[in-house]
Parts: C-alpha cells; structure tokens; sequence
C-alpha cells in the first residue's frame, strides 16, 4: 500500500478527514525508477519532491575538481531531491539518482501550490517536514566541522541504523566526508573496541 | 516604526487582514541587547525566533579545539537566532551575539504554537520563511565545498551587500571560512582588479 506509507508520513505531523487524504492522494504522482536512473539531473529544474515507498537514492553534488559528495541518503519512508532547486523552481545544484529499483509517490511543484489551496493543512505539514530538514542538514554540517571521523559514523549509525544496513558503504563514506577504505579501517576498529567492551 | 517593520516582512509571504495582525503582533516580545550581549547561549535551550528591528547579530559556533565559526549574520529584517534548537527546543549548539545595540521583535515558543492556532496563515509564512533559510544554508555549504575563496567572497557581496558594509569584516571573514588577514588581501586585489577593468 505506497499510499498507506504516505498517509502513515503526514499523520506523524497532522491530523486529516478521509476527505482531505483523498485530495491529498488526488496530488501525488508515481514514479519508477531502475538503479542507476535519476529523479532529477543537476542543471535541470527539479520539477518533484519525492517520497520513497521501496527502494533507496542518493543526492549528490560534483565538485567543480570532479570530486563528488553525497549530501544527503534516503531510503523508504524519506523525502529526497534537489530541495532548494524545487523550493525556488531554479536549476538544480545537485542530482538525485536511484541506488537500486526505486519507487516514489512524488508532488510536482504544480500540484503542492494547489493542494496548499484545496488542504490549508498540508502547509503545517511541509513547514513541520522542512524545519525538521533544516535542522538535521544543520546538525550535519555542525558535525562535520567539530567530529572526528569516528564520531561522526557513530552519530550516523546511532541516528539512522537502518540506512547503515540498506546503502553501499561507498556512499556512506561519502555523506560521511571520508574515503571508502578509511570507512571500512574505521568500522573494523569500532567492532574489535566493542567486542573488546563486551569481554569486560 | 519596529512592528511596522515585522509586518512589511511578513507582507512579502502572505496577506493578513488587520485583526489577524494585531493577533500578530500580540504575541511578539521585544528585546533589547547591548554590543556584545547573547540573544542566546549555547547548552541552554533557545527560547525565541528574533527578527532584528535595529542593529546586528552573528550566530556562531565553537568547535572542540576553540575554533569559531560565524554560521549566519543578520541586520535589520533578518531573522536570527539558533534555529535547531529553537525548532526542536532542546539544548542550543550555537552562540547569537548582538554586534551592536541592538532590538529585535521576537516569538517565544509557547506564544508562536498559540499564534499558529489564532492565525493559521502564520503556518505559511513560517513554511516560506524557513524554506528560504534551508534553501539558503544548503547553498552557502556547496559554495564552501565548490568555490575558492574569491568567489566566496564576491557570492557574498553580491548578495548581502548591505551586510559587507554593517558588520566588521573579522566576522564576515569567519562566515566565509577565511582568516581576517586573508579576506583583506583579497579585498585589496579585488578592488584592484575592478579598477583595471574601469581603466581599459
């Protein structure tokens, strides 16, 4: 049930008639994506926020030098895509790209301002859903600056265990500011400092 | 005029009608600080969202090492403050100084969930204004990771101009991610540069 999922989503922040989930519904697009695919292309208006039923992506930016960073990692049940390009309908800084088969209910940009008019309480929703955004991408960035390594993938693991499970270590590392091989040193550390605790 | 200045700004998201401003402005607090005086304090929760009517502010953190770092600036109409912690009213991370006398109008966070049920547009302006901010934050991050210094420097001014001419530059320098001396030098070539350009 993807809409069931979604419904589940906005009832963690407000409370709808069947009426006004219908119309919510009504809004939703869906969309389909191989691994691989992208929902939205850097340089390229970001026409949808998306919602993953199945399936995980990452938003990522490209260095002018070439080199990548993974900004931000979703997987069922989060919303990902180039927010701030969405948000103010300009180019897209970042891309967003399906790391497996992936599902999404998504709104386009279109029907959100509609559907802002039709259910005035989807605008508490979004400002919920967005200040929350806000301030874990802040939180990240705080983190980045004042963690060591070490911290910051236990911070990670700690905060979003099942995404530490779903997405290749590889863009892990990434979102994390690290190199894949310091990431695997890092872990194997982790496990023998734990083993060593539980020993005691 | 401060409660003019509040409304003028609220009048860039949405249209309120004269009842719904009075309920508005109802619930602001004003505050005043003296130069150097915290609009809030790290490690304690921050209790209000500040919208500076006269003088300035910067919001900044201090990593493990001692190290600072300006997060955000703001002058007259900018909204400040740690807003994390104020969103999620738990301990804040960051430090909001006034950089001058300064006033502000400010909600507190018991009087601002009030407000959202007296005046459910407020939802709105609130969902826009925070949008932006992410939107905003989230650009200055790529820009930290993408540009060198110059265009940092230059991205900035051409955006915040009034900003470069209020605020002393050894802040503006630590929001840009550079050291005073280097900002200055850099400042010098730039002018430098301009004038060539007006010579040929």
């Amino acid at each position: 049930m993807p809409h069931q999922l979604l419904l589940d989503n906005i009832r963690n922040f407000i409370q709808l008639t069947q009426e006004e989930e219908e119309l919510v519904l009504d809004r939703t697009t869906p969309r389909e994506f191989k691994r691989g695919e992208f929902l939205n292309n850097e340089g390229e208006v970001n026409r949808f926020t998306n919602f993953i039923i199945k399936g995980s992506a990452r938003v990522y930016y490209i260095e002018p030098s070439g080199h990548e960073h993974v900004v931000q990692l979703g997987i069922s049940k989060w919303w990902v895509g180039d927010f701030p390009s969405f948000i103010t309908q300009t180019k897209a800084s970042m891309y967003t790209q399906a790391l497996e088969p992936t599902e999404v209910l998504a709104f386009s940009y279109e029907n959100l301002q509609v559907l802002y008019h039709e259910v005035p309480k989807m605008e508490r929703f979004f400002r919920l859903l967005i200040q929350r955004a806000y301030a874990s991408f802040h939180r990240r960035v705080l983190e980045a600056l004042g963690m060591d390594a070490e911290q910051r993938y236990l911070a990670f693991r700690n905060v979003y265990p099942e995404m530490d499970m779903q997405i290749p270590q590889k863009h892990i590392a990434s979102y994390l500011g690290m190199s894949p091989e310091f990431l695997s040193t890092l872990k194997r550390r982790i496990v023998d400092k734990e083993r060593g605790r539980v020993r005691k």
